[in-house]
């Protein structure tokens, strides 16, 4: 059974899930989102330093939405190394309410691609819980407390709702007519407002203003009407006037998803995720505050936020350093990660490994007992990735088996043998939390709680096209890229600057291409490629000067190549 | 029968949709968008002249979407006095392809209005017809001609797509190896590609990259493999590289509403809608091309595009200069208009109102003959309106009865008494064509196909704030609110400008406020109330000149009050 939140049930099922978050010794998250600028200026470059990419990445989400979280809180029973898992997949959606009317924006490409997973977008549009972000929050409780909030919505009040309104009036005037003191009337809120905030705050004033011997108290999905003497009414009135309990519970509904949000915040559990930069960037956003502009004062939030977090696609990295090749996986997408560890080598790789059960167990049952065809099996999970319940559960899934195998690496005897418990799993990994993946970057990981690693990149190259010809960079990049992953940018005229990879396919460029007829391939030197010293050689006798330069060069970066690291 | 079209029956129904276009008298049309930026920049206001108000839309609705187009074709039966509608509702969604790949606005509270009246988002992503405007057109044309749009796609094909890829083409490996030179094998492209251009197209590249010895027609709705010669191999390659005849297959299917679009455009049939300003904008902006930053460019254009529309809502107006009392209708909302047509009084007014029927009948019965109680006709009634297609439909139920009685006006005593022509029909309201309807603003209709009308709104009114205190804008607004629509806008830090939207409310502001203890105010003329002018009383000795300029200001502004009409 998969569990969907939407605006219908998310108040009923809120204690459940609170009550899972807490149990949780982590909790996995996954997001979808309506899409990502693609310019060129926002593409992910292996030049980029963890600044820049967060510029980019930052500009490139600001004005899209997550329209699915999933969150799936996995807790530990210890005497049957087991893990359980309540997986949650919550539809939001940025409902307008008086001056609120969010604008957001689609992609194609990522409509269509959403489109292939069997998204749902009129539960997104229908159904999404509501939420605010701390801004919106704050204007909202100003309007409020200013007591113009009726009026504003009074106003945009359409004909449907207004029948609405009169169908519920004249139902309490039928009634009040016999009533007496103390009687109450209860009406199903959800039935006639449909989860619609605006129209259940309109008529619970719309009540009150026309009834001056009711009240009417909002009681989870019921407006409750009671018939009260004056004594009693003025009392409710002042006692509104002070404490706005009506809007305060208005307030409740729209705040929807966001108070999940800060529940997450409240608990400090460890927070994991694949590729989880992405995730945290664009719900930081829509649920929290708007994106600082300085990577700096992002991380100190994020990580008084979320004090521990983990990336499973960076945690996959480092296993890949300490597994020998035949145990090792294809490829670090979390479907191809997950099949690994759920039915090829990954789950047997080290004893005692838990046994992960989704709440509800019916939905994953053992390949191994019920489908002879382990390819047909995968095929039938494909069609569940990229929804976000089950890709936050995926996630979780392979943090276990990983933390399970890092816990035997690092704790080694200690460990061997037995079953282990929820904090030795937490203990192996926990030299890697808050490093988070970035893809092909200058970097290749961020830290959220001091700064960035050194990058482990090979040093920029430098090609200069010969005969002082203008240099063609796409041409460099498709004539480099058989290689390896390259990214060219042009620094002069004549000249580019080339970031590679990895330094394996930086050796192999500068080895071919070193009698090549057209370009001159090194690595950058800062002083040595300065334009300033380049104007110089260029400026004198070119070409003497320039075959005296070109055998200099070629010297030196004989003499370079071996040593040159560090990235300038 | 409600008639729907995706890009599932797009081509199939294409055929017939065009022939309704062309035997038409006139064609209505209506569109269902993302949003509309609702800044208070871009609020209408009473101020507005026609280029301001152009601008004011271009710009608040640039990045937004027509997701529902509805069109429906009128042709008259003369002998029977009928008018046989065809109705059809399009949804449309901009398909990526290649670097094609569109980034688009929505607002929040435009998408829960569309809840309110059923549309279905799913069918929006899933199933809209492409589209692409002229300047898309072009560049995909271009990148088609480099030949490169291959090599571009097929890095983009996912792993679900490779599976049907090599489905087919081990399907098509074994019917090959047993077929003959002239056999053919139909594969059924919406089964294997699901309405999928880009797949499509990667499909027949891939098996005629495969297969040598076999080609690949693109058939309508298949793919036909003819297994061939070597040398008639060679001729439809080359007759491949001269006309591109798959390219233009692909060009055709992505063009799709943009080819029923320009059909419109060539057929010059009168276009109707109500209050069609902005879904003219908007059509043109995704359509055609991106909206002129000029507004006498977009007339041009436009004009060209389309030389006669007609503004149902425009109509309304004038219609209720020509009619008594009684025989008016509530409001000039579609909805109400066509409810008074239909059901009230409007049907009868003149007689041989033609008959309107849809194509197929059974949707609309007479109220009369199937349900006693009217109102709730209406009831059901509403629960259609803004779904595209009806409203299409209703807007040229109300011209056409509109027409009928425009035409007993203009013709009188030639046409009484006899069943009129749809030319007749046409004729009565050619005075009125391309006259379309500007909401809030100086003016109050725009014209087309020239200059925009003269305005006849009451002059400004120009608000002082006595004693030399702050004027308070809105609280000018407010108190001047309950004699009509106004809009305020700031002068100078103590006056204030007013547009107010008829000269009855005008009268009655100046009259009322004539004593009032805060306020002076009176017809504004531009040369009195000039800052240079005003500044050289306030500069000089304040009291004495303050005093002397007031007693002359409120002779002068009783001298202009009845004459003052034409706004500066």
């Amino acid at each position: 059974m998969m569990v969907e939140i939407t605006r219908n049930n998310f108040e009923e099922k809120y204690p459940e899930i609170e009550g899972r978050l807490r149990s949780a010794v982590f909790v996995a998250v996954d997001t979808e989102f309506t899409g990502l600028l693609s310019d060129p200026a926002f593409k992910p470059s292996l030049f980029d330093t963890g600044s820049e990419r967060y510029g980019k990445l930052r500009r490139s989400t600001e004005h899209f939405l997550i329209m699915q979280v999933g969150i799936t809180a996995f807790r530990f029973i210890e005497d049957k190394n087991k893990y359980k898992a309540s997986k949650y997949t919550f539809y939001v959606f940025p409902r307008s309410f008086a001056s609120i009317d969010n604008i957001f924006m689609c992609q194609s490409s990522s409509l269509e691609f959403l489109c292939q997973n069997h998204f749902d977008f009129n539960k997104f549009v229908y159904d999404g819980v509501p939420y605010l972000n701390q801004k919106e929050e704050a204007h909202l409780r100003k309007e409020l407390s200013k007591g113009s909030l009726f009026h504003q919505l009074d106003r945009t009040v359409d004909l449907d709702d207004e029948k609405s309104i009169q169908l519920v009036c004249s139902r309490v005037a039928k009634w009040a007519a016999s009533a007496v003191q103390g009687d109450t009337l209860d009406l199903n809120n959800l039935d006639i407002c449909q989860g619609d905030i605006r129209l259940s705050y309109v008529m619970h004033k719309e009540l009150r203003q026309r009834f001056p011997d009711i009240w009417s108290f909002p009681e989870g999905g019921l407006i409750r009407v009671k018939k009260i003497s004056h004594m009693q009414r003025k009392a409710l009135e002042e006692n509104e006037e002070q404490h706005k309990t009506l809007e305060e519970t208005v307030m409740h509904s729209l705040l929807g998803f966001s108070r999940l949000f800060k529940l997450l915040t409240e608990l400090k559990k460890p927070i994991v995720g694949h590729n989880i930069l992405l995730d945290l960037m664009i719900m930081y956003n829509q649920f929290h505050e708007q994106l600082p502009t300085r990577l700096n004062d992002f991380k100190e939030e994020i990580h008084r936020l979320f004090p521990v977090i983990y990336d499973t696609k960076f945690l996959s990295f480092q296993m890949r350093k300490i597994l020998i090749k035949e145990d090792m996986w294809n490829s670090n997408i979390l479907s191809h990660l997950y099949c690994f560890f759920k039915e090829g080598r990954g789950r047997y790789l080290v004893l005692y490994s838990p046994i992960i059960e989704l709440e509800d167990g019916a939905e994953i049952c053992n390949p191994k007992e019920t489908a002879s065809n382990v390819s047909e099996q995968s095929q039938d999970l494909n069609v569940k990735f990229h929804e976000a319940g089950w890709d936050s559960y995926c996630t979780g899934y392979c943090f276990i088996r990983m933390a399970h195998i890092f816990a035997h690496v690092t704790c080694g005897s200690l460990v061997f043998g037995r079953i282990l418990t929820s904090r030795e799993h937490l203990l192996g990994v926990s030299s890697k939390k808050n490093c988070v993946n970035v893809i092909r970057a200058n970097i290749s990981h961020m830290c959220l709680d001091g700064p960035d690693p050194p990058s482990d990149r090979p040093n920029w190259l430098h090609v200069q096209a010969k005969g002082f010809r203008t240099i063609d960079v796409s041409k460099v990049a498709e004539l480099f890229a058989r290689y390896g992953s390259v990214d060219v940018k042009p620094f002069t005229r004549f000249r580019a600057l080339v970031a590679v990879g990895n330094h394996g396919s930086a050796k192999d460029i500068v080895r071919q291409f070193q009698k090549h007829k057209e370009l001159r391939v090194s690595y950058y030197h800062p002083l040595w490629h300065s334009s300033v010293f380049q104007t110089f050689l260029g400026t004198g006798a070119v070409v003497s000067c320039g075959m005296c330069a070109y055998f200099l060069y070629r010297q030196f970066s004989n003499i370079q190549t071996p040593s040159a690291r560090s990235v300038p």
